[in-house]
């Protein structure tokens, strides 16, 4: 009895199981729950991923996913254009929104680095970032990938390109998290946190 | 900065966050995956939602999910018509049909009895199993509730309905599952173990 489920539901539980982190066991649940939608519920689940994909593209000028031509930050007038921060992903974009303390623009890269995973300059949007710099009104890129080894790897990598366009290039500051406990944190993150000592 | 991604994707993000054990990270982030998928796996994953949604239904017979009229195992002519096996989900149909030992067809509940979740017995297919006994070919109801209180009351509650019908009315042993250890068993199965024990 290979496939015990009836076809349809088979294929269904597989979509599920394609998706990441969700096993067999976890996708049949999901599966049962959509069979057990109120009318109308699958539908409109259906219709969301279909809108989703129809409507969602990468902003033309900072990568960001957007439904609209450009994305809400760079098409208003209220953001420093002159100051480009350089995040992995379009979530990293939600997370340095929520600081509220960030006024400039953002360049997403979709990915970092990655021999292992085989992804390399060519599969992220790098040769987007260097264009933003041609005509000369850019001060200054705030490198904001994720503090691990990929994600330096990445920094270093795009700084070395921002070279020859003299750009001022700077990276997150690392340190002990605000709240948390000397005690707690490990040496390679306080070694960075004396590295960046700051006079007070 | 409420709704910060575009709102057909805030969209898809909901409709992954209403299904359960989902939450609002993991929801974002099946999100992405839908969109980054290759062209056309987005559409044949909400295909497999709709077809599933249209196709399956449960068997008139045994309330079990199929795409066909009759579910496989109640249209074929090899299992024995005589012997009910009572279940809570179409999952357990599947537990018990990997023992490759039971050879009689089955009745799916969908659910149990639990007054907490407000679920009475009018929202289970009780009286669809009551109608199969209408003709008298039906010899034994084996109750495969799982071993526990709703389980329990579940299978109490419909072998008292089937009193009036003269049918014999099992239910599943408890008991030291098979490869486990006494040192490991707690009170409630070692007792159901020691009043269940048999002769050898």
């Amino acid at each position: 009895m290979n496939s015990f489920f009836p076809p349809s539901l088979e294929n269904l539980i597989d979509s599920f199981a394609a998706l990441p982190g969700i096993g067999k066991k976890s996708a049949q649940r999901l599966a049962f729950h959509v069979l057990s939608m109120p009318e109308g519920g699958a539908e409109s689940f259906a219709r969301a991923i279909l809108d989703a994909r129809e409507n969602v593209h990468t902003c033309p000028v900072c990568q960001n996913l957007t439904d609209s031509e450009l994305c809400p930050i760079c098409a208003g007038d209220r953001r420093d254009k002159s100051v480009i921060c350089v995040v992995a992903e379009p979530r990293d974009v939600l997370s340095i929104e929520r600081s509220r303390e960030y006024n400039g623009v953002y360049h997403v890269l979709h990915g970092v680095l990655s021999p292992m995973n085989r992804i390399g300059p060519d599969d992220l949007r790098i040769s987007e970032l260097l264009s933003r710099l041609q005509d000369g009104s850019v001060k200054e890129i705030i490198m904001a990938t994720n503090p691990d080894t990929e994600g330096d790897a990445t920094a270093m990598y795009i700084s070395r390109l921002l070279k020859p366009f003299g750009v001022k290039v700077t990276r997150l500051a690392y340190g002990i998290p605000v709240g948390s406990n000397l005690e707690f944190a490990d040496e390679a993150t306080l070694l960075r946190a004396l590295e960046g000592r700051r006079e007070i």
